[in-house]
């Protein structure tokens, strides 16, 4: 294993201890829980609060996405790992405002067993809760059983515009609905092409010939659905696109908001390879990109690969899309393509 | 070779082609050259113009650093290779509003030849050209020979500082003498654990044990000063740091600014655990963290490693390094910790 690390078993707080040490004036710790971040004005009076949490090993997944415009706090977990129900309900608590907290997060068993357990303890204790999970990985499970798709890079259109929406002020029932509407609108699909090594397990996640790649695999090395030779970046990001599309149902006209996510050693360069050839799918089916992201917004720590994922747009999530927000963990944005 | 990749030959002309669609209302082609990419807005009236150049592979080094409160133009050469200087000229032009030019880049050999003859030719056609040389790389030579010394990643700072002099309206010499008191005033130290593939070359830059790690290696994989045992995240920013903190004669009660940089397949998750040792080292140094950046502001591909760089700050350089800049490759910051 070749990491730069201290205890394998400590990572994950040595990892959270470094942050509270480099962003003091943005996050701070949920009170009663070493697993919990909030926002540093957290609670956020008027707003309803955004909790989300997941598995150690993805950031800017789960943590990268709280902040002014977007969350208001993450429960951690070990790498690849459920957080506690112990530091859901302390993030839950240190965030609400007394207007309600909605629990957006990935679909995975894990995380629902947990959010649920929590989401139930809090409303015994009078706290509003509601849940929408993310699950855009289209080859995770047919669109007939989309709620059993896994969540992958789509979660950052969810917690982008979720976020934005709270900060307009608006109530618990229609931040919920808009998170609902991004979910139902987001789609994606990733490649990988070689794996990572979990700290406390040692060895890598899965192994992979040296000339191959895995269609459709999911950010914890989940199976995909196809393992062959190594195809070309246009070859790669035309199928990704297309399957992508068809299962959005778009229509020549239709507005889209494009992410090309890295996993973690896939550099740059070759992620606007694949946007190359994404746009230009695009236009051939006339679908009009509004805007573009293209960067790290979901890793899965030193794994080779990448995911383009499409949310269809309307003037609200557009908008929403182009709120201010702000995050150290985020490139830069502003409302310009 | 692993990558996503179409040809081998056209991976520098398609990334940029990818960059360009995807940023159209940032960036724009030098006109005469295919390789030279300039603010959308270039020529920027009333702005000394600031080019940089180098070679593919290091996003957002270089490219990156071209936006409002940053850089003016780019040359861009093939993977780890100097631009051409018909590049450097035609980027020159298209940004040169009529106040002089500052070329500000790495303290490379192809590079320094090619800029040199430049900005021979540009001077001979009436513009104004000054050069600056980066070179924070601590172990590349004895401070005595500091002129020396290679490029990393405190490339960052002095592209954000002398950027944001410029857009204040400064002149050329004033403009240059803040770059070169950055370039006098930020120090790095890197450490790798893999290496990367040109993607024309097909094969690792270098070979390295599973257990070992290179400290002092440069981003184009230049031999470092150790190579050994792959130590632990505290051992390894212990060194980084105490050495950087010795070339720049800290004393206790100075202000720095810290920049942990990744390499590309390194995780920002192993880069908050090297911060987290390395401002525990300052601490103790009686040295005040007044600005953190963490993430990939320069990398080498998929090269698995990372640096530490230091500047020490005065008021006017912590005020430039807070102004406002704007780039679609770069993380968010503001001027709170």
């Amino acid at each position: 294993m070749k990491k730069i690390l201290n205890h394998p078993e400590a990572f994950a707080d040595e990892t959270i201890e470094g942050i509270l040490l480099a962003h003091p004036h943005h996050l701070k710790r949920a009170p009663g829980t070493p697993r919990g971040l909030v926002r540093a004005d957290a609670p956020v009076a008027g707003q309803v609060a955004i909790a989300t949490g997941g598995g150690s090993g993805h950031i800017p997944v789960f943590l990268g996405y709280v902040g002014p415009g977007l969350l208001h706090g993450v429960s951690i977990g070990n790498v690849f790992s459920s957080p506690s129900v112990e530091a859901m309900v302390a993030v839950t608590k240190a965030i609400h405002a007394g207007t309600g907290v909605l629990y957006l997060y990935g679909n995975y068993g894990g995380d629902i067993m947990n959010f649920d357990m929590s989401a139930e303890l809090c409303e015994a204790e009078g706290v509003e809760v509601k849940s929408v999970r993310v699950r855009d990985d289209v080859v995770s499970a047919p669109k007939s059983a989309a709620e059993k798709r896994r969540a992958v890079a789509g979660l950052f259109f969810a917690y982008k515009i979720a976020g934005a929406k709270a900060a307009t002020g608006a109530d618990l029932a229609a931040v919920t609905a808009t998170a609902q509407r991004v979910v139902e609108n987001t789609c994606s699909m990733g490649v990988a092409l070689s794996p990572c090594t979990i700290p406390a397990v040692g060895k890598p996640t899965f192994t992979i010939g040296e000339d191959e790649m895995e269609l459709g695999m999911g950010i914890h090395g989940e199976a995909g659905i196809e393992r062959g030779r190594l195809k070309t970046a246009d070859e790669i990001a035309q199928v990704m696109t297309e399957r992508v599309l068809a299962d959005l149902s778009f229509r020549s006209g239709d507005q889209v908001a494009v992410l090309v996510n890295g996993l973690g050693a896939t550099p740059p360069e070759e992620l606007y390879l694949l946007f190359r050839k994404a746009h230009q799918v695009l236009a051939g089916h006339g679908v009009q990109i509004q805007r573009v992201f293209i960067g790290e917004y979901a890793t899965s720590m030193e794994m080779a690969g990448a995911s383009i994922s499409l949310l269809k747009l309307d003037a609200e999530l557009l908008s929403l899309l182009d709120a201010p927000a702000y995050s150290p963990f985020l490139p830069q944005w502003r409302s310009a393509r």
